[in-house]
């Protein structure tokens, strides 16, 4: 079984710092009293302030009604610890199985959003619909991440990178250039 | 200097293989006879077929004009034996140098767009605006992936993704869950 990190507060216009990368993540949301969780790697962040991320949420998910209905979901952050779970969640439909029970993950409630943090993830992003606007044609969500949870260790934890067909890409290292940027490119 | 891969053309249905992962991407146009190249990690896969991508180019970039007013745009995947390239030139603006000069990168032709290829990246995907509907809410632009170069070895390149404050997370590394993967989930 998975450990569950201990997790604090983390400013939300600082999320790119984990979703930039381009991690497989999981989607968790909740409707009529019932959860269900997706991977998903089709995101972008769009904005700092306020802090937009952008999903491609495929019409044929089972969460796609779900976080239509509800407006809101949260963004996990599996790291490599999580890898057979990754792919179990993708393999699987919320519309057959409890995903929570069926993986033995823990539902923590959010602060903010109707939808379940999940435990044992690096960090949870709670998200409320911001832009719906390319939902119809290309089910495209925007989202504002309205409060955010991250585990203190480690710092730069080993994240799955989907390339299709079975296979991701594992990221963790780190190299810094920060002494060639200029200083208001930081941050 | 970085030499230059010879690509194959590839299909641009397959193209989430390279860009699905989220790595920083340059960002090449031109416009009234001039090129330009900008870094950019705030990217998505919006769709196979057509081949969508979803890019948010900030309006404060010297390259956003040129590419809103042609329409069109290179994405280029550099390694990381590019990434003092891939930092000098996310630190620099076209408004004051000549980027490819600059960096000694090799303009190639574009088949289907103007705008040229980087030859020195790995992997070069020439796009067409498909939709501006969120440029001017958001400054994300829909492009169509026309056509795809790809440098066939290594087949796992190490590519650079972006967390803030000067430091890219490297990935390269890969693992396999395929025989995880229901049939229809794979491809």
């Amino acid at each position: 079984m998975t450990k569950i990190p201990k997790k604090s507060d983390f400013p939300v216009g600082q999320v790119r710092r984990y979703l930039e990368t381009g991690p497989i993540v999981l989607v968790s949301s909740k409707w009529e009293g019932k959860t269900n969780i997706m991977t998903l790697g089709w995101q972008t962040i769009l904005e700092f302030s306020p802090s937009l991320v952008g999903l491609m949420i495929s019409g044929g998910n089972h969460s796609f009604k779900m976080i239509r209905n509800s407006g809101g979901c949260v963004i996990n952050l599996p790291t490599t610890a999580l890898t057979d779970t990754v792919v179990g969640i993708g393999n699987t439909s919320g519309s057959e199985i409890d995903k929570f029970a069926h993986f033995k993950l823990t539902a923590e409630d959010a602060d903010e959003v109707d939808a379940p943090l999940i435990g044992e993830c690096h960090a949870s992003f709670e998200c409320r619909l911001h832009d719906d606007a390319l939902v119809e044609k290309y089910n495209f969500f925007i989202f504002e991440v309205v409060r955010a949870h991250v585990a203190s260790s480690p710092k730069h934890p080993e994240t799955l990178h989907y390339i299709g067909d079975g296979v991701f890409m594992v990221s963790g290292k780190v190299i810094s250039r920060r002494s060639q940027f200029r200083p208001e490119m930081l941050g």
